[in-house]
């Protein structure tokens, strides 16, 4: 037992997504959020809030106070990954989406190609369809041992208006955190066809021992020129709803491109709480973060061994980052959607692999990030429904 | 004595911009925001959100928590002025600027005219500037106790290219609220000339007695079908840093045409603090309103007879709506700015008549929403500096 582990009775009395979106007989796994209790220095900013009624027009660090995000991101920026960054050079916004769209508004023209590596979160083929831009796909490879980019078919999908790498590093739904050698590639490949980078970072402090996250920005100065980094902590500090994320510009050249497209203003603001929350997380929150990690990546290999030996036919890639496990669940020969299967006969609710792409019916994206017992009644139901249907197979 | 007056001490403790952008030695009466306790619902709202860490994804009455603010929206509309409204047509955003940026891009193209009634909040001249659009500028009249709409000027100054009217309603600097015949007056000048109207409403429910808001959007289902009303509970309930505002569309065609340039994802979306605090103040908060209503009235008339009895030379209209006094400083013949004469002078920080525009240096917009001891403390300081002003004039 941890000082986060939250139990089930409370997690369902919260009004959030997670537990509410399925039926109270189902254990929820989809939706990217942790069943963790907030670091404390998150929850003293966002209660210092409401204690002091200081919900008026906010100040921070001397000036308006959505500029404190880029100092915050900059320092975090510096401290996980050696990387300098200009604060000046920060936009923070409201959320992660947004951030997709609004590159692709400004550096792109309708009919426009981008490229995205798949199996991919559903939002970012929300964004190419709703703007009217050309998806160029790029299929991650099923390898031995996790998924890989197929280089060679990404340098023949690129025509003359194939404008942007929407790239999602570490890679959700897979959990691949590319090597450098993977990014210089990418990077080269931008280079020699002119393209813009939108590098969406936002799992990057979620990264299993043994894995190393490299921020695409930071590759060379040439490749920073034409990167959008979006990235925010929401996500590796459980803070959604507070809704604040940053876009993060190469150079000040970018930024002003991007500026004549998309006011500033037009994308409004974060709240004071978002933006106090997330100073929290990055300035104050990571000895809590390490041990949600180490706490992660024990499940995370706790679900190998159980997948491995109580469900015959479900396979998994360790991730090596995120708290997805990506699960291949070909191997049962199902009549429907993997996702379907096992919220019908097993009541576990994951995110269907068909919203990730077409192609991945097969597959379902578990969140583990919950406690190891809420963990291992998942698996146990989920083992009880193959088993269940192993016999009425083999009666039939 | 009431239950939300703070004092000094509590004011200048907390780290937002009224009571820190200036020195310490200055008493602020500058930013729209009241110096008083937030509402009890409003506390409980955040706070439960802060206790409970549910922070997560949101979800509010079954769906996507934004929506909640719609029918919200609804529900305040019909309490407050009869007015049926489509939650549907709501698009929640996270600032009323991005509201008033966000429909001009979608209606209007570069070069466009809009008009604006002037003096107006500054935000209005950034978005037509940013946005190279043209001001169409319609003076208001400083006529015998209020300020009036120039019919005449404005009907000669539309021309070919006048695409939209923004309509600030209960107007700000001046605290007019609109008449009916006025309205429909505008109603028919945009009918005439084919234009669209937004109608920021934001200080609707700060009606003093005697005067009645009518949302332009209610006036009739023609002008409802072009107008788009922008408004928020952040100024009347004194919680801007929650960041949620709402778009309302009069039909769903207007919706759709306002989507096909500005896809809803790259607006954002407000906080679950934002909603939260945003539903507890229209739903359960009018209680703490009335009252705050009734000390603002009481304020307002307490300032017009102290002004006319202490500050000789300054004058103003009392407003209709707002915690806004429009102080006319021109019977002073003051050879500076009169925001930063009084500043200098007399160490109260009001919003310089400039920045509302060029014309009215001579005019400073003095904030009264704060108790009653530190109004006094205003324009007794205020008084001193005009008196001793008066006596280095008569020495020399």
């Amino acid at each position: 037992m941890t000082g986060f582990e939250l139990d089930e009775k409370f997690l369902r009395s919260r009004r959030h997504a997670k537990w509410n979106m399925y039926k109270p007989d189902v254990i929820p796994a989809w939706v990217a959020e942790m069943d963790f209790a907030l670091a404390d220095p998150i929850r003293k900013a966002v209660a210092a809030l409401s204690d002091q009624m200081d919900l008026g027009y906010p100040l921070r660090e001397g000036g308006v106070a959505e500029n404190a995000v880029g100092t915050a991101f900059s320092r975090r920026m510096k401290s996980l990954f050696g990387w300098d960054t200009d604060p000046k050079l920060v936009q923070p916004v409201a959320d992660l989406v947004q951030g997709t769209f609004a590159p692709i508004m400004a550096f792109s023209e309708k009919g426009d190609g981008i490229v995205l590596q798949t199996p991919a979160y559903p939002p970012f083929y929300e964004a190419i369809n709703t703007l009217a831009r050309q998806l160029v796909a790029n299929p991650l490879r099923d390898g031995a041992d996790r998924y890989e980019i197929d280089f060679d078919a990404l340098e023949a999908s690129i025509g003359p208006r194939t404008r942007m790498v929407m790239l999602c590093n570490p890679q959700n739904p897979t959990g691949r955190v590319f090597s450098r050698a993977e990014l210089e590639r990418i990077g080269k490949i931008a280079l020699a066809h002119d393209m813009i980078v939108v590098s969406d970072e936002i799992h990057s402090d979620l990264v299993h021992p043994g894995h190393e996250h490299i921020p695409f920005g930071s590759l060379s100065p040439e490749l920073g020129a034409r990167t959008i980094t979006i990235t925010s902590a929401t996500k590796s500090f459980n803070i959604p709803g507070t809704r604040c994320a940053v876009l993060h510009f190469g150079t000040q050249e970018l930024k002003d491109k991007f500026h004549e497209r998309i006011p500033r203003r037009i994308l409004g603001a974060p709240s004071i709480v978002g933006i106090d929350a997330t100073i929290a997380a990055w300035d104050d929150s990571q000895p809590w973060l390490d041990e949600v990690l180490a706490y992660l990546t024990a499940n995370r290999d706790h679900l190998a061994r159980r997948v491995a030996a109580d469900l015959p036919g479900v396979t998994f890639h360790k991730p090596e980052a995120t708290y997805m496990a990506w699960l291949n669940c070909s191997g049962l020969k199902l009549d429907k959607p993997a996702q379907q299967f096992f919220l019908e006969e097993a009541k576990v609710g994951m995110s269907a692999g068909e919203t990730f792409d077409p192609a991945y019916a097969h597959h379902a994206r578990l969140n583990f990030a919950t406690s190891r017992s809420i963990l291992d009644e998942m698996i146990d139901r989920m083992a009880a429904a193959v088993a269940r249907r192993g016999r009425s197979e083999a009666a039939a």
